[in-house]
């Protein structure tokens, strides 16, 4: 189960591995976040995320749709970590051509989701560009007890989901809200032992916590929820851009979880162990192996 | 002295004066960077800056000197408030051709840099784009006493730069070395009324500062330091991409500046009420109103 040599985790993995960090960098690239010593009981998460026109939006999304969905997707990295936003930067390359048009309806957009979670924007920069580009890094705290990394998952872990997934490009990406509540939720009443977003496709996305982890999985084609826009199963295990949450949880604590809000988290499978690899059990009980086939940008 | 309505400072008003911020920050919107509440006697600093090929840089810039310059036009943000840089995200868009060779040479230069300065790099983000497009966010500490806003300035405040002005686009913008040292030296030894970089050309940026003080100010050409490398006095007044130090502090110290640093710091001006606006006395000593001509994203 390996990637083609030019991958982005391989790029990211080389570039990652030249870098040297201080004692207070806790983790570094590689998580959906960085974590950073702050206080006593917290630490500072630390995530940007870029958006391109023709690659994350096409020039048919609206002003407010590109605002909102750069914020929401560093949001996303936030929740993921088991923490909460609080302060974001947005640099903005755009077109001369009606920009003041264009800057009203982004910060509308972008605005709007930062009031419903009381984020600070503090901040930017502002370029000329023929196509649009949107930068949004943004910084949160965490709860040391609360924070949750990809590499915690255990073998025997159940594997979860929030919400549904595939055909998230047809529409849902340019307004899906970020799932802080939702994690808040988790990282407060439960023991997560590894989580991420899903922004790349559920197969890649599965593929780099089970490799952060150290561990197999599989999941089953009966409990992936599918969500109504996908036109096919393929699309939620390979489409991306769905910004749900993955994690994984000891069993005991998954039934409690099932029983209590297993309407917005769905169990999907288990954590093996490594040398299993990453399989899928098919409707008619078939073992496939699970290609980490989701969307990569190199 | 107005600028058009369209102008980037305009834009950038209009978007500040709609967002809302809690308690906890300082300074939002306006200054080189943002400026958050953190421990009893810090702040947190925190700003980004996109670069975009034809911008920036243009094609012949080799990747080493690209990934210099994104982290140092951020550095240079955090030096302009009297701070220390800490963390840098990198998020980059390129072309998929040859991506890894320019990923490496884009990481050296990156990391030399970084090093020099202690910077930690703790991740950004990887994206397929036809153009170059660069974006680094930096998280920096401040004294509480050291902090230094571009809104401190009064009258009677004499008016200082840092190294020389004009041409840098000719290969110094490049390379240059972000004033974090000069700006250590400058916030603990002396009181500094108000500071800010010179990226988009003195006239401009003097403008920008005084505007944010509410003060007027006249300057010299005869004591506005030229660099080598610059065809005329117009390029050390408006060209932009110098990313020296621009300062104010009272005239007592200001001779005190000038006898032990004289040779990097140079005094070309006066700080003056509002209503006398922004003036050049030229070498003929004639009085010109200095018209904000740097360089304008929109």
């Amino acid at each position: 189960m390996r990637l083609p040599e030019a991958s982005e985790l391989n790029l990211i993995t080389r570039i990652s591995s030249k870098i040297k960090t201080d004692s207070s960098v806790i983790c570094g690239i590689g998580d959906d976040a960085a974590v950073l010593k702050y206080t006593q009981d917290r630490y500072l998460l630390y995530t940007c995320d870029m958006l391109i026109e023709g690659v994350d939006f096409t020039s048919r999304a609206r002003p407010e749709q590109i605002g909102h969905k750069a914020l929401a997707c560093s949001l996303s990295d936030i929740a993921a970590m088991g923490g909460a936003p609080k302060y974001a930067l947005v640099s903005l390359g755009l077109p001369k051509r009606d920009a003041q048009g264009f800057i009203e309806g982004f910060y509308d957009g972008l605005r709007k989701l930062a009031g419903k979670f009381k984020i600070n924007v503090v901040g930017g920069d502002l370029s000329a560009c023929d196509k649009i580009i949107v930068d949004v890094s943004v910084i949160g705290q965490v709860s040391k007890r609360n924070l949750t990394l990809r590499k915690g998952a255990r073998t025997g872990d159940i594997i979860f989901v929030s919400g549904s997934l595939g055909g998230s490009i047809y529409g849902k990406h340019l307004s899906f809200i970020p799932r802080i509540k939702e994690s808040n939720y988790l990282v407060s009443h439960y023991k997560v032992n590894a989580m991420m977003d899903i922004s790349d496709g559920l197969s890649l996305d599965l593929y780099r916590l089970c490799r952060a982890s150290g561990v197999g999985a599989v999941i089953y084609e009966d409990l992936v929820p599918v969500a109504d826009q996908a036109k096919s199963f393929d699309e939620a295990l390979h489409m991306g851009e769905d910004f749900e949450l993955l994690f994984t949880m000891p069993a005991s604590l998954a039934r409690k979880l099932i029983k209590s809000r297993g309407n917005i988290f769905k169990a999907i499978g288990e954590i093996r162990e490594k040398k299993f690899g990453l399989k899928l059990i098919t409707r008619g009980y078939k073992e496939k192996v699970l290609e980490p086939k989701g969307y990569q940008h190199f």
